[in-house]
């Protein structure tokens, strides 16, 4: 494959199926592109001579050399006319013929012979069913939408045609520029993460952006995107979020939605910071386009009304953000410099006759205390504060410090002008407290993204050849399910295990308890009944002489309850001292996008009626294990709350590594759950297990 | 005081300190005034025979009959002002001045007066420091603003000036009109809750919205606005929510801000839809003032583009309602009408070259569908559709079916007309998906608000004076804390209690032991120590031979453990079954400005850890009682989750309701934890009880 930069700074663009037919696609792109464009635009119709002016040629092979072919002929010529230009030496190629993978058999059918045709001839290929790709750096607007972008430093991709549209509609209004765009069609060939890499390449793009209601490899996009975020914030806005919102759009797009989950877990790992309207897109890319990440998350609120600025502080007590505690020399600075009515305690209200001198002395002074992160100037409109002289004061102030600020100029008409002045300054405005707090909230989270430190998944030494034997006893057994009867294969990954063993005779389970200390637990083992409780398979604290009585007695009720099913045996396990011990579970399911999701919380109520779990995408470091622990609302339970002896965290912490080393070893498990991992003072035991093979991946 | 309904439709309005002076409130007020006043401006003040032209009075006296007197004079001379145009006959008076009760004692000395003053004549007095007020129906802008408030049926109080100014300035290039707007300033005579009632009878506002940083008397409020939000909705934005907003407001208004789980659960019983921001306030009204209420919950969606069909499907989730569930006929005659590559399920994508035509279509046949109570336009910008047109199109559709209808028009410039033609009738038009839905969840809340029924507070037949004589114990002992020693109270009240007594002698402990069936637990009883089982103060399980010795060392324990302790004896108590049970909690603290608040919540780690609780302003009648104990996380436990046995929840919600009867039947006290109340499959019981009650009240 060329290049994909190439794609953004031909020097020749063709339009394969280009005409001068009013109403027609082709017609639309062609002017489009006649518009602005630095380089040529070339015309291909076997039947024109002439396209809006522009000399047309019969095909690719007699026309001049074309850096990228913009395909608008109809869907069964579709493919043909790539090879054509691809025989021709073209490498980018945007479909925007539709009537592909959208509408059916035919349609898919088609979509795989192109491609086919793009992997013969290793080319770069939108769509199909795309509205286009922009470039303003040299003026290419390859689209068929109404608008054209404005030049800036947003690179915006979209599933959604109709959604570019809408935006640059209203993005031209309020003068947000863009770098590039793409209509990203049915991803045929290019997609999300192809993008996504090549914009954090790019110098010119300072905000990667878009809509997606899908992304097809869900690892690969986790692996690319948490290295670009180092240097490029992503803001995402993935739809179908809700459990409506994914039907409508799997019915939109024909793409099998994916658990929300794991887009939450897999996003977030991969340092994407998430918008959920389009609004908060654009409010959070205007803030991170423009300006620094904070060094403190302590805010300075300036206003010249009481009102808007307990609004403010609100806002910012909502937010990951915390109003700044001015040190006495601040205080003592604006007690100084403000009126005595004047409020020098932050939010500092500077008072309704408020000018901008007054105002500018303020925000010096906040920037200047080493608590203030970041700055919010939030002004009612008076007859005395010039909006834009105000905003020539802030632009100052917001260099010489070098911290992010925001405004929040209310009003309407009278903000407008000055809108416009902070905006080229990389200052956004906001219409409300909330929003502008949100604003300076993207750039401390993304800063966050830029300071963790992914630690790479510890390799713990394991015995993962018996773990393969173990999982491989599915395959030899002719079930896909595996239980307790397992366990050994968390001993294999250095999970700590009772003593104990599986008999399946009463004299060999008298033997296995007379050489464990004390009473036992025996438990019937058979994949085919699930709740052994319930049918008086398990046996809490039997002594020495009961164990051949109970031997015979889970495995008469187990024959009861199922007479047909598999017994494998009886479990004697040494008994824990549950009393001063929690209940967790770790377990793991494996997504169709991102792979194998992990999940933590507490036993019993806590995820099955508080819901209360924590989930990532493995393999995970320590670091994402232990956030994992920390996160889930029960936590301080595990940490000795209401004067309990705290559990053995770290041993926690490090079973979640484990099992995401087994999980990430073995695709061929595609379920498993550790119910319940016994955390007590002096580390963890597993008690039970079971886990689902695909054996077929054996 | 004379009706407030005066202030509003004034024919005469007076300026007390009018002037000439540039830069003069006394000049902004009488300039505001004379733009548009329908009826007659007189000034007054003695060194002028005229300002801005008109005819100005020494005095009041010598002055036309005022209606509405604006007092712009300074500090020192208002209060004389204010009676000086009382014995005029002047009814309702405006206070601009500022530098009363927010600027120190000597100001506070001066609201006190003015109160003083107010009561003497029964005056309506809106501030002081006040921005002033608005009537659109008389054209009256009696403020000193830079702006006037259009026409229109929100009626607007706001305890900031400035967050006025700023509103009007949006709101007017929004074409947002107003009916009423006032800036209540320190809100000496009037309030919040005065300005409620006179709207909520006013036939002229359909909406009443606001601004507050406190709510002076949250009980009186709560039972206006209840009353009010019957016919009208109310949107407030309370500022002060979290801990850093309220302390920014109390420094702004010198008012305690009081507790924010009050307000929340005050405002909500109030009916009262709160924003939290200025953007959410006016997303709300503006569907609120222009649209009836959905019948059901079931929200339509009309698009022509899948990715904004999909967001708006997110958005839906995400709120109160739900996608409606189309009819086959509905489906059918979708599919006759819409090409065939339209989706006819809901979200309805008409598909990108839908014209207005196949928008109505579109919308008719969702409309008429019964499952549908409201709908939603989503567009993307396209060649082949006007906005202008669509506009109409939605308008008629939406009247002929009257169910409510919101647009989201997406794009600049060109949705800007057609949203103006929408607004005129009633319909919001919104930038965002999500906005949009918000509007329409806004609706389906206010029609549950006028569809609750606020059930009274049942009045069980209680033991009144039995338990007055109980709390007045407090005072006889000379300690503000009863406990466990006053069971008897919960008893009077009806509140089951274990069978058992405190003892102070062990012969005593062994007779009552003998009278109850089974072992006993046994406890010590005094208002010294709280945590009764660390030092050893609790015997479970106690057989009766035992009962003497046990006796014998709880109090040795507790001698031990603090040689001072007031010891009132030992309780000894039936032994209850735990296992089948679930330990709740019911508390109150009584809130400065709503009073009793009640709390439910699961007992230990619920409450303690996850904060798992749920709170009500007292008194509540059953539907409440019930709210509190479904709307915890954990209150399936309470309805047999995992296999349980489900607890009496009736007996639970009944307990509530008779606890609300006990705190509202006894201000004098103050907080009060039934902790535990054992709920079990049977019943209740209290197990123990601490309150703290006012001596000064009784």
């Amino acid at each position: 494959m060329g290049r994909l930069s190439e794609l953004f700074e031909p020097e020749t663009v063709g339009v394969i199926g280009a005409t001068d037919r009013e109403g027609a696609v082709g017609r639309a792109i062609t002017a489009n592109l006649r518009e602005e464009f630095a380089g040529e635009v070339v015309p291909v119709n076997p039947s024109r001579d002439e396209v809006l002016g522009l000399e047309c040629y019969p095909d690719a092979t007699s026309a001049p050399p074309i850096d990228v072919a913009v395909v608008v002929v109809p869907p069964p010529a579709v493919v043909e006319a790539i090879r054509e230009v691809a025989e021709a030496g073209t490498e980018n190629v945007v479909v925007i013929t539709a009537g592909f993978s959208e509408t059916g058999s035919e349609g898919a059918t088609r979509e795989r012979q192109l491609r086919e045709v793009a992997a013969e001839y290793d080319l770069n290929v939108v769509g199909p069913n795309s509205l286009g790709v922009m470039a303003t750096d040299v003026g290419m607007n390859a689209t068929f939408g109404p608008e054209s972008a404005r030049r800036g430093s947003i690179s915006f991709m979209s599933q959604s045609g109709a959604f570019i549209t809408a935006v640059l509609d209203w993005a031209n209004e309020q003068g947000i520029g863009f770098q590039d765009v793409v209509s990203l069609g049915n991803k045929s060939v290019l997609d999300e993460t192809d993008f996504v890499r090549e914009w954090g390449e790019d110098p010119d793009t300072d905000v990667v952006i878009g809509y997606l209601e899908g992304i097809d490899d869900g690892d690969e996009f986790v692996e690319v995107a948490r290295e670009v975020t180092d240097e490029t914030p992503i803001v995402l806005v993935k739809s179908g979020r809700t459990d409506a919102g994914a039907q409508a759009a799997s019915s939109h797009t024909g793409a099998i939605a994916g658990s929300e989950r794991a887009y939450e877990a897999g996003l977030e790992q991969a340092g994407v910071i998430r918008a959920n309207s389009v609004q908060e897109l654009f409010d959070y890319a205007r803030a991170l386009s423009g300006l620094p990440q904070p060094e403190s998350d302590g805010v300075a609120v300036v206003t010249n009304a009481g009102g808007p600025g307990v609004l403010t502080t609100d806002a910012v007590g909502d937010s990951s953000l915390g109003m700044a505690d001015f040190t006495d020399e601040t205080i003592d600075q604006l007690a100084e410099a403000m009126p005595e009515e004047a409020n020098v305690y932050n939010p500092i209200d500077a008072i309704g006759d408020a000018d901008v001198d007054r105002f500018g002395e303020a925000v010096e002074i906040a920037l200047s205390d080493p608590h203030v992160g970041s700055a919010i100037v939030v002004s009612a409109p008076t007859a005395v504060l010039k909006y834009d002289k105000l905003a020539e004061t802030v632009i100052e102030k917001r260099e010489e410090f070098d911290k992010p600020v925001v405004t929040c100029l209310m009003g309407g008409d009278r903000a407008r002008a000055a809108e416009e002045v902070l905006r080229e300054f990389g200052i956004p405005n906001y219409f409300d407290p909330s929003r502008a707090v949100a604003g300076l909230d993207a750039l401390a989270r993304y800063r966050d993204v830029r300071e963790r430190s992914v630690d790479d998944p510890e390799r713990f030494d394991v015995d993962r050849e018996r773990a393969r034997e173990i999982v491989e006893r599915a395959k030899e057994r002719d079930d896909n399910r595996l239980g307790v009867e397992s366990m050994d294969l968390l001993e294999a990954y250095g999970i700590p295990i009772p003593d104990g063993e599986i008999v399946d005779d009463p004299d060999r389970a008298r033997a296995v308890a007379g050489s464990i200390e004390g009473d036992v637990v025996m438990k019937i083992v058979s994949p085919d009944i699930s709740h052994k409780s319930d049918i008086g398979g398990v046996r809490v604290g039997v002594s020495d002489e009961d164990v051949y009585d109970a031997y015979e007695d889970v495995v008469a009720r187990a024959r009861n309850y199922q007479p047909d099913a598999t017994i494998l045996g009886v479990q004697v396990q040494e008994m824990l001292d549950l009393e001063a011990s929690t209940e967790t579970i770790v377990g793991m399911n494996r997504d169709p996008q991102f792979g194998p999701l992990l999940l933590f919380g507490l036993g019993g109520i806590f995820v099955e009626i508080l819901e209360d779990t924590s989930v990532r995408v493995a393999p995970i470091g320590e670091g994402e294990a232990r956030a994992m622990v920390d996160e889930i609302r029960a936590a301080p339970l595990l940490r000795g709350a209401r004067g309990r002896e705290p559990a053995d965290v770290d041993a926690v912490v490090e079973t979640v590594q484990r099992l995401s080393q087994l999980v990430t070893d073995f695709p061929a498990i595609l379920e498993l759950d550790v119910n319940p991992l016994v955390a007590g003072p002096d580390g963890v035991q597993a008690i039970d297990l079971r886990l689902t093979v695909d054996t077929e991946e054996l």
